[in-house]
């Protein structure tokens, strides 16, 4: 069985592991103040371009977000976000657990538009009753998307432009991030969503390393006031802290990061290529590593045998929704053969 | 800079990393339900020996005791402990942050007794205003404790009854279990815990893992409802959870876990020793492996030159209330330089 | 200026008010332990036809929706509505600030049909992702709904089979349910209620007394766990509760409830004739105090004149979303002179 | 059975009633927008001489207290308080429901010292690991004390003066204020506590009002963003908003709050001298309205025959604590017969 179910079904990049493997012995102290975090931290401020930039590593994506929404918030505020958001379907009520709303607007192809965002804030002060409605506090948004498609520079740019004139933070949820950015068709940088965003993080977790995820407060903007104490109240620090430094020094040395990025969205476009080959439709046009698409039961059946992937459902009688998910980890030759199946389908 | 200030200053045992590095390229399902995390369960129920436990996995220490206090208490409860319990002073508000008072009971030796707690429990249910007074939902323990001790068979028992007297779970915190269990005159086994308690961890982070606790649910007694869903919205689930069920395989194969939890405190007791003979005070008689004793400023600052040790804050003018800890990765011959440094203070 | 705006803008009925004055000086004990709590509790015990319905009084509409769905639902639970629903909307986040997702629901003239719930239930079970998803712990609706419609005894009937086939407790908000009981169709008793759901307020605020409302736990269900606790954590509670004895007394006594209902109502018909004769546009068909149309800016601007109505935003250019609203103080007089003003429009 | 349990066993002052009634059917906007909210903000500005203050009603002290600091809290920081302050003790939890740590220092006689609040916060901000412990935000004490004991003005402003020092707010709750003003040898004024808090609030409830409390924001300090809001969330909003400004409005008119703050207290000095003629003796020595003495057996049986009083359990085998608690409703009459029953002990 080859899987391509997930983006987090195998461990770490080799290079990753060493670096754990090789640091293993020495004695640092814990909770992230260590010289490995504050490589790593310095690495981030550089691929940003933002010197000023305050980094934070977490245990993953779950507890960056809740640890992010629930020191940007106020009591009366809540969370605005796509409804497909991660946040609002897939953290067990996470964000509410800290007491905020999720406030899920329509989104299109996985993303929230600048449009729909102004609508809805504009709608919200204009109300009269609004002191009893949960306030719009910040705004998240995650690229790439759980439908895999990725956010343009002038579309983040429109964002930021709405939040700005709300005066709310805007929060990128950069878990695949590493693959967005090698998309065919990407325009964006890490420098242009540290400039346009307030808060985002860059995920270790799906994009090659065992677990991790660095928040980044761009341009020392102080929205991380006490952050060190909100990690350890949302569960999300880990006491050997320098694990999360050394994989992102890794990560973020010799263009690893780029590297498998880059390799997971060449296989994820094969796979593509060779599903549009046979005509079959897909739910979005995505350019990254998730693609989802309808097979009919036949087809689904048939590469069920060899292969593991994501079936979400079926749509009518005879079709089903399905994802392929590759990764830094999968290899060419389990694509290769992948595709061999597909054209005798 | 030798350091014997704190129990997670190192990776993990090479056996645990070996571990991780050879099941790197293994494609498994995430959040926990892979082979390694079923056979690690499995090897934590034969410990208990105890077939019907539930075991689950969380990334750490206030992972853990937030995902089972907020699984536990209703909402107008309490969680009741010693007040020098860690949720009562180390993690941030974290079980307040789920909405629960912490009650802190008075201690001896950072241990609670069944008498103070009968006392509690008694006076809070003559009181005729109870119903405005937070319940006491559940009792919290830790052993070893803060602050080293231990608890004994017969101690765990006359706590165990009171909390079925009044029909309140009692909750083990085993960060350093591994310790406790190898500790001189410990009379406590991993069955005796499992059948006292009705929720323990057995700590992984401090005792020779990189990350991890198991959370054990004895005798199938249906505490852990929708628990995987707590662990999600508390923060303390990874992606990749077969993380954590390879390394307590590891620990949990030939005697592993006994081995680094026996070497820790030998090398404890070795320091121990060494500062009685010296004539040092110590704050409590500890048999594991944190040493907490009284150095004047003079010796203080002398081991201070070539060892970090915590300093937990001056006693009166010219004494200081100090740590030493050792763990599974303490050399032997850094305690042998730290014993010769002692005779010569 | 008459005020059509809300069921809210007077004080209590004379009967109400007198019955306070002449317990004012009465000396009771307080948080509801007094006599008048009991005997308002055996009342409405009564007036179910339920001997073993334990009844709490509680401040108002929100402080009952909070206390209630806190008490209910375990923190990896959600409460499903209908979107509209009030929890969903007007309560500032109220029941997200004690942790739990509001799962709002696709409704149809603001009620909620058994198809939608059952529905969402299936497809919630059948994911196999769902544990990472909020559980639906419960179902809220209320009665008369948001937009003034009713539900009949067959809808009720149809939830309450769905909850117990997902065995989940159904809740209905009753802050009007006095108007809808005396509603034009309707086929639903406060016994029926109180069969057909686990737990359901009767609403005082809005229909005769200063403030306050009546949770009811049907037939001894035991889902009313420590609830004094929970009303007073809750900020539900008040410390002269007889207050609320008092006044439920005398809204339970020689049939003032349904007196105060059927004038509200009737006054509505009245009001909803009027502008159906005019050939106006109404949001829904309802039977009860609240009734929303649409209005001309022309038709508008001259009512507002004299009138005081609730102007719910404008729909295309140059029509508005109203409402007017009776309650049991309307005076028949003011309902005259607004039939004559709408017969000239 | 004459009754000096507490302080609301009655319903409201008969002006107050008489306010209520006369304005019962004036129809006015809800949730305190309306003009008798608007006058009786200005009366209290008045009595505050600040004319900045802004001023906001609630429904009871529980929500008043909730409000305030679920308000003025970040999500890492906690809420410093005597250890027997009411929101530590008898608040079910409230405040921690919002997710916030009540801290609990010692005090004497039911306050807090300034030195005690000094020494703890310079200790916890000198702490290394303080990011793991939850961070002092604010500082919550009640005057009168739980015990009666009421705050002098130098007091008050050595809490004031390390309040600002430290940076944190200080909030005075002042349920039984009224009571407290009018102690013999009180020194302080509303217009004392306005510039020495940064929030407090005058009680109604237990001041001859039916429910309802006002909160002050002296000197438009900002601290009450979107106060409404998180007024709706936490339960404390009347619909009928009005009603609390009506009964503040009488409160505040022709010197009514010092007329019933007078009474109440005259008479407990009247309980008090007459117990102390007797050579009983006290818990603390009270000025206002509530005094706590020790009586043996005896002396308490015989009292209970005649007078309901709260016991707060016995001391020793023969001893009790016991409260008399007087009130702007106790007769005169009634305190004479007691005075009476005390001398034939």
């Amino acid at each position: 069985m080859i899987r391509f179910e997930c983006d987090y079904a195998e461990g770490a990049h080799p290079k990753v592991l060493e670096a754990l493997v090789k640091t293993n012995f020495e004695q640092s102290p814990g909770y992230g103040a260590d010289s490995h975090c504050a490589h790593a931290q310095e690495l981030i401020r550089e691929a940003c371009e933002d010197p000023l930039a305050n980094v934070y590593f977490v245990t993953g994506g779950t507890p960056a977000n809740v640890t992010v929404i629930a020191s940007l918030l106020r009591p009366y505020q809540g969370c605005v976000c796509c409804k497909s958001g991660h946040i609002n379907v897939h953290e067990a009520g996470a964000v509410e657990a800290t007491g905020h709303k999720v406030i899920g607007l329509e989104g299109k192809d996985g993303k929230l538009s600048a449009e729909t965002l102004r609508n809805y804030l504009e709608s919200y002060w204009a109300d009269p009753t609004h002191e009893h409605m949960v306030q719009p506090g910040m705004v998240y948004i995650s690229s790439p998307t759980e439908l895999g498609t990725v956010y343009s520079k002038s579309e983040l740019q429109a964002l930021s432009e709405v939040c700005q004139e709300f005066v709310i933070p805007l929060y990128l949820d950069g878990a695949r991030l590493g693959y967005g950015l090698q998309s065919p068709g990407n325009d964006v940088t890490l420098e242009d969503i540290d400039r346009l965003t307030d808060v985002f993080y860059i995920g270790g977790t799906k994009v090659g390393i065992l677990m991790g995820e660095a928040i980044v407060f761009p341009r020392g903007n102080g929205l991380d006031a006490n952050f060190q104490s909100m990690i350890k109240q949302n569960c999300s620090m880990l006491a050997k802290g320098r694990l999360l430094g050394v994989q992102f020094e890794a990560l973020f040395t010799d263009g690893l990061y780029e590297e498998m990025g880059k390799h997971a969205v060449d296989q994820a476009m094969r796979i593509k290529e060779a599903f549009k080959d046979k005509g079959y439709r897909f739910l979005v046009d995505s350019p990254s590593n998730q693609q989802f698409l309808f097979l009919p039961r036949d087809a689904k059946d048939k590469l069920s045998k060899d292969y593991a992937f994501e079936c979400e459902g079926n749509v009518g009688q005879e079709e089903f929704l399905v994802r392929f998910c590759t990764s830094w980890a999968t290899p060419k030759e389990s694509v290769d053969k992948l595709l061999e199946s597909i054209k005798s389908l």
